[in-house]
């Protein structure tokens, strides 16, 4: 939930002038992203997203999320598409920060997704793979294997605050992380990132995929267990295989698996629920002042960090061994 | 800045259902409002704001603030609608919480009002108090002369933290508008709180009026005098005379101001600037763990209070004496 910067209507018309987007209408902060400020801005044309790049964001990567979404919505994905000033430029300033603006994507995530909302998500991704293939630019996964120890490293001292022991279980589980992780596997623009906030439905159906900036370039199946981790679990944190099979089964209609890739799912799982324990135990332990949103637990996705350990085989997540 | 309670897509579906509004198409926290969670509703029909009561407001003044704004737009004036349930109800429950569904108003507000806005608010102005004159519920206002002094007890230990002296200073004056506030003057259904933000303009025109949740019973001229100071201070807090002009000859287009009132209105800016110097001096004194906020400027109403201690007459706000 954001809205740290307020925009003046002076600012924005002066803004909203140089796009042929039609009169403005309305403009309202909307509570959606945790590192940006996001605006709908309604015009005469069409409703839209307004984005203010915050402190927290690299300036420097925004041409690269920029052009993905481009890049992504020119090859038939639903997601927001900068939408380009008269001087053609989709990135801009206001208020003293960079800015765009986006299309506004209908839709409404869903807080308890069923099967056919994880078939859906899996066909979904194995597009936006495919959509990603030909990218041109390259941003690293910060928070990849070599970024997880030095994440770690900043949380480590008050870990077992959170949990008793905590701290030499992540130790333990990075070693082995370290130690296995696989060195090559089928790579390309992943979203990082694709949890139920981030994928819209209309009724039943996938109407598009949002907050593309975590998006970078790593294994493609890596981004498949993140959404495992995040779709397949109830809320009870019982795995539920059916949705695992739903999902994968999926992607795999579109982009079968590589036997290097089904056999790497139970270790790349165990790194997804790692990447996203260690930066919730960061937050955890860094609650900033001013904070309007508890964070999020780290221990739910210690859970399912230790659920991926004891599996033995790809069976476990209803796959054909 | 607000959106509090968190609403589940299966729990909005099933309020929604309640309604006659269309399918559900989009859904999302907007940053408006201080005391209630909204959000933006887009439905295949048309977009509103559901709002759920948080639990500063007191539901049982619920219905008079949605009977208002319903009695409100049954007389032409532009401000959200309720809008009723299948049930003939137009205060529901969401998430634990009192809800409504209201309509939604094209517009923006304005950061530094130029003439034109100020004559129309007056005007827009006199057209709400005609339009409240025969709404038959009653709320007494609870920011009014009988009001201050208990609130006033809650900063005053800690008000010297602000400004030496600030203390004695706001005692002094309770003590002269406890003494000559009027006994008597036009009254009725006032907004109480018309500041910029909530009021909204179409380009030039005003469209709309919003935020109900303070309205009441009082002085139709109190009302004038928070708009006087709201709108017509620059951002250096000079008092713009031709900005007040405008504001009340709008105003007394549509309800010429008694000679009692108008004898008032020094007496009742100060009031007003009292009121607002009160509560921002208490919410600048009590920031809550987690507020996203920063209090606004008390002495900001220090200062309008002492422009209305030294005016001798009506000339200084532009009307003929």
């Amino acid at each position: 939930m954001a809205v740290y910067t307020d925009v003046g209507d002076e600012d924005l018309a002066a803004f909203i002038a140089d796009y042929d987007i039609g009169e403005l209408v309305s403009f309202k902060g909307i509570a959606e992203g945790v590192e940006n400020s996001n605006f709908l801005l309604r015009t005469t044309a069409a409703s839209f997203i307004l984005t203010l790049y915050e402190k927290r964001v690299n300036e420097a990567e925004l041409p690269f999320f920029i052009g993905l979404m481009q890049h992504l919505a020119g090859r038939g994905i639903n997601c927001p598409t900068p939408v380009r000033a008269r001087s053609g430029a989709a990135l801009g300033r206001l208020a003293g920060r960079p800015a765009a603006i986006v299309t506004f994507l209908d839709g409404v995530s869903v807080r308890r997704p069923r099967l056919p909302h994880c078939a859906q998500l899996g066909v979904a991704l194995a597009d936006l793979h495919a959509a990603g293939a030909d990218f041109a630019v390259h941003r690293t996964n910060a928070l990849s294997l070599p970024g997880w120890r030095p994440l770690f490293e900043r949380s480590a001292d008050r870990a077992d605050e959170v949990q008793p022991g905590l701290a030499a279980e992540i130790d333990a589980e990075l070693g082995r992380l370290e130690a296995e992780w696989p060195k090559a596997l089928p790579a390309g623009v992943i979203h990082a990132d694709l949890f139920p906030d981030n994928v819209f439905f209309l009724g039943d159906d996938l109407s598009g995929l949002i907050d593309f900036y975590f998006a970078c370039n790593d294994f493609l199946a890596y981004d498949l267990v993140i959404c495992l981790n995040a779709w397949c679990f109830e809320t009870d944190l019982q795995f539920n295989v059916t949705k695992a099979r739903a999902l994968i089964a999926g992607y795999e209609s579109r982009r079968p698996l590589t036997p290097g890739e089904r056999a790497a799912l139970p270790l790349l799982a165990r790194g997804a629920a790692m990447r996203f324990l260690l930066s919730r135990l960061y937050d955890w332990l860094n609650v900033p002042p001013g904070a309007l949103v508890t964070p999020k637990d780290p221990i739910e996705y210690l859970r399912k960090l230790r659920f991926h350990q004891r599996v033995t085989g790809v069976g476990a997540y209803g796959m054909t061994p």
